[in-house]
């Protein structure tokens, strides 16, 4: 159940947030509960249904050292039952009234969510409130989960040559920051998570005072505040849920590279991540910028790297890049590319280093900057206005230190770069020496 | 008043420790106090000095995540004074009585030492048990020592750009253990190290319990005990010192490779490093078929990388490998080349490599592992017997899970390694996919 959120997909949300205020539909309502619970509304009344999303401000990021999967290992450990309700029934509950439910975790939150007929919106915030800290765990549950996990990590990474690559990437390009460490964990490590390791990170970082409730659909913002105050405002505010302050990155200075050689690799894959800034750690317009020169530089048949590697110089077959602006930390802009047959990944390496320069020196034309722009918030217009999008974009901004303001002045924020901004961008954050190379090739002996 | 001791001069002093044993001199005692203070006493009579060490059972890598170089900056604060004697006392004492001291911090262990006269024993032991948990810090006395280790580190790591490029090979070769931080520390963490994270380092690791006292030289075993136990008997156990458990290596399974440009670089350097078992994460016989590898590979004129690019290719102006047995977790092989004038890194490598897949494929000579052997032990000998060297490497093998047997049976440990288990060393251990390779060059532009 993992999952993390690409830059377009939770850009996308936040603009189709801004239709109803552009045409002055409901408001986004935003309240906190007495025991410090933050509750979200977004009024959606096209259909009588409703998603409703705990966010808990705690991920991989917050492991202790050598627990990692641990954030992860919980979300699994929810589903567990409470002294309330065995093992299985609010799934079954979820179930029966025909909705759905899944739960994700990444670096820096780990969430819940169900859909369910409006009626059913009560029960499902019981069933949440019961279990933010009634979950009760014994060896019996544990143990078989852990199993589940390894599992999923096998599937996920271990089996997935990409993933590994990305997995190497990131913990190359991180020499201090927990975001280094995989969200699903290091096997190793994994395989020795324990009950009173999952019981002691929930107790730390598991109550209102550390959630966001975000309720998207069919219900009116006051209904849903009181529905919140019957549910959740009835549990005890945790103590002592420290700060987020992580390790931070130092100042990065060498160009690294890797190559990782795997037998079941069919296509060699060149991605590279740079260190930039995030959302919370950027100084203003610079992540706008950054979310720019990802569209312009690897979004769609018409980006800089699709037509210079595909098109023109025809040395790739995919390509692409992609920011990610939703962190507590600094975070990551990635580019990358998959070379035609008899291409070699260093070629194709000093091709992207060339689009990137042209970017950094040259800038970029008006007419890329405003198609750009206007796609980004087009997209996000047109094709994400979900319900379940808006309510992860809003949790996902939120848990990440946005705030609603944050979230609602995106179109415009995004509509104010300008040319010179991303060309800066690219010349101050895209520098080989932010980066890590990652080459991913086929296998092709015992000894690499 | 880092310190890191390089294999070879640790290697050496066990073996020094070998000519009483051989001569039927005095034994080497271990004694342990009731309070879980460790003594090991190493008689010599030659002059009337004694070399007293105490070793802490803590470093680098048992900082929290955050706050790296916080181990390396107590060490400099436990000259701060104490209830009973102010700053600088303890350092003129040992001065007036024309003795030497000092201290050094590394990755597991941070130890403190004097060279007095025998007679002067019993003071610094008096000093030395008053600060073992008497040390008072103000802000006034703190602050001012953090200026002096951010200096220190500009000094010692951010003017130098060979320790700066070893700082970034250990930071993306250690992907998950803290030894991929700096002893000395990251400068933003540095900054922010204050009075209260001193304290509650000090109070966590430092104590009888975790500390062993190593006495070299002109005292008898039963009257440095007596001494102990009116001196550092009477310090009280610190209760609750957490296990040495840090977060391990994951599986390496990436080549990597990193270029750092720097200004002031006048000569290129090649670099690599091998995540490589310590002595205490192997199995038996692999850590020493290391230790004569690292001999065979770099040691001296004779050496295989030496002789291969110094006076065959003549690609290289130096050349040499080290192997770090001394660690607590998994620890490193260094191999390392400076290309001759108009000979590229990548050159010099693919050469490396040569040297090193010849070693892997064909193994050693007879000769070449009699040599490597014998000069080994006799370096050991002949050239570090002083006292203050076997001190620290009891010290230091103690430290890092050593026990007196495994120091004294050394000799003969090395003495058993065959060629074959060379070979296989090379085989399994210096396989790229371990490794970080670093570029060091000239930085000759302002965007790399």
């Amino acid at each position: 159940m993992t999952l993390k959120f690409a830059a377009l997909a939770a850009a996308a949300i936040v603009a189709a947030s801004a239709i109803p205020a552009a045409a002055a539909g409901p408001e986004v309502a935003d309240f906190k509960l007495d025991n410090g619970l933050e509750l979200v509304v977004i009024p959606d009344h096209r259909v009588p249904v409703v998603t409703h999303m705990v966010w808990y401000k705690v991920g991989s990021a917050d492991e202790t050292p050598g627990k990692s999967g641990l954030a992860h290992f919980l979300e699994h450990l929810m589903f567990k039952g409470t002294a309330k309700h065995p093992p299985g029934e609010f799934s079954q509950v979820v179930a029966h009234a025909g909705g759905q439910e899944n739960a994700f975790t990444s670096y820096d939150y780990t969430g819940y969510y169900q859909r369910v007929p409006s009626a059913s919106l009560k029960t499902v915030m019981d069933f949440e409130a019961d279990r933010m800290t009634g979950l009760t765990l014994t060896d019996a549950l544990v143990l078989p989960e852990r199993e589940v996990i390894l599992e999923e990590q096998n599937q996920r990474v271990g089996n997935n040559p990409r993933a590994r690559l990305s997995e190497q990437i990131e913990a190359a390009l991180f020499l201090n920051h927990p975001y280094g460490k995989p969200v699903i964990g290091w096997r190793h490590e994994m395989e020795q998570l324990s009950r009173e390791d999952a019981v002691a990170f929930y107790k730390r970082f598991y109550g209102p005072n550390n959630a966001i409730v975000v309720i998207a659909g069919d219900v009116d913002p006051q209904q849903a505040l009181a529905l919140a105050k019957d549910t959740y405002g009835k549990v005890a505010r945790r103590t002592d849920i420290p700060p987020r302050v992580r390790p931070q990155e130092p100042p990065p200075v060498a160009v690294r590279s890797l190559t990782m050689a795997d037998p079941r690799v069919e296509m060699p894959i060149l991605q590279r991540d740079y260190l930039t800034p995030s959302f919370r750690t950027a100084k203003p317009g610079v992540s706008e910028a950054l979310e720019v020169l990802a569209h312009i530089l690897g979004s769609g048949n018409n980006s800089r790297l699709y037509e210079a590697l595909v098109v023109d110089q025809k040395i790739a077959v995919s390509t692409g890049s992609h920011y990610d602006s939703g962190a507590v930390d600094d975070s990551r802009f990635t580019v990358y590319g998959g070379p035609r047959e008899g291409v070699s990944l260093p070629q194709l390496e000093t091709a992207v280093d060339g689009v990137i320069a042209a970017v950094a020196e040259k800038g970029v034309t008006d007419e890329e900057l405003q198609r750009a722009k206007t796609r980004l918030i087009a997209d996000a217009v047109y094709t994400h206005d979900s319900q379940a999008s808006m309510a992860r974009w809003y949790g996902s901004s939120l848990a990440t230190g946005s705030t609603v303001a944050d979230i609602e002045s995106w179109p415009d924020r995004i509509h104010k770069v300008t040319a010179d901004e991303v060309r800066e961008a690219a010349r101050q954050w895209l520098q080989k020496q932010r980066s890590v190379t990652g080459n991913l090739i086929k296998d092709t002996g015992p000894r690499s």
